[in-house]
């Protein structure tokens, strides 16, 4: 039996994503977001909403451009920061201690301790209600030696990414696999 | 020292929504998207990344309504099950077992045994490339008694939702409790 639970913004997982771009003086600048993911796989794609008061708003209408790194479960307390600080009035990466890198693509900082980051290009602006989605092409993505498999793809179990759930404001670990994708499904796909 | 592993579709995590619609002829479909997500508070709203080849990117087009359905690790099967046949040449209800009910809002199938859905019109519709973007305004969840908490909340803990690891083609079961969001990073945000 389902019972509702009104309107709201609950699937599970969603992603802590930190968003990297540089202001009008250069200045680099994190945070973080939950709301976004990849949304087309050619071109490479990635979406993030943000909302307009956000002094990441202003920054990627201006450079058109965007970093997103992927934290590892190490880095939660400094992406949790990167969520709660706002650049308008604090250096999160001199607060964090974390280093900005330039990116090597496009005109966005990176965060030389994260294990993962897409450099992307600004391609699309959705504006939606509170939030607005900027839709980034990838670029490139760039990542640690240490978390990369023997054919050099990034190994999340090395990676060690976190998510959010949005009804509990919690962070979880990843857990165990659990089977391969495009695999467990074929023997009910055989017998249709 | 990072290294280059090319334009890519690597984000971690990435969700298992299982998008319900109708076809012309009201026969339910389901599909597996990976690709998507909550990308607006206010109104709340999901997006969900299709090809055009695939039959529930007409059924949308045609119905302006979807679901979006958050299933349990023990539907890991039937949930790649939907992501791996088409509509056009199955009828994915009858070959997994489970139940189509029509969504109490909109014209479109919910999947009785998962454990959460979201009911969705249509609002937005983005062409980024091979895929393009679907926004849905959320207009009620309903979940499973079971799965909410005292507060009537749904518990991540009980929805025991999984993932899906783009890189490695692979799924991952939820972890532990990491820490509180909003919070955990507060000490940071005291020091600047």
């Amino acid at each position: 039996m389902k019972k509702s639970i009104g309107a709201n913004t609950i699937v599970y997982p969603t992603p802590v994503l930190i968003v990297g771009t540089y202001d009008a003086a250069g200045k680099p600048n994190v945070m973080a977001v939950a709301w976004g993911g990849i949304c087309c796989s050619d071109p490479p794609c990635v979406a993030i909403a943000l909302r307009k008061a956000t002094y990441t708003y202003g920054n990627i209408i201006l450079q058109k451009a965007f970093t997103v790194s992927v934290p590892s479960e190490k880095h939660a307390r400094a992406a949790d920061y990167f969520g709660i600080a706002s650049g308008k009035n604090a250096n999160k990466f001199d607060v964090s201690g974390l280093t900005p890198v330039k990116s090597a693509l496009v005109n966005a900082p990176c965060i030389e301790e994260f294990p993962l980051v897409l450099e992307c290009k600004l391609i699309h602006q959705v504006k939606i209600g509170l939030h607005t989605q900027f839709i980034g092409e990838i670029l490139d993505i760039k990542a640690e030696e240490g978390v990369l498999d023997e054919k050099g793809m990034p190994d999340i179990e090395k990676v060690r990414p976190f998510f959010y759930d949005p009804g509990a404001y919690a962070y979880y670990r990843i857990g165990e696999f659990l089977g391969e994708a495009f695999s467990i499904g074929k023997d009910l796909k055989k017998k249709a």
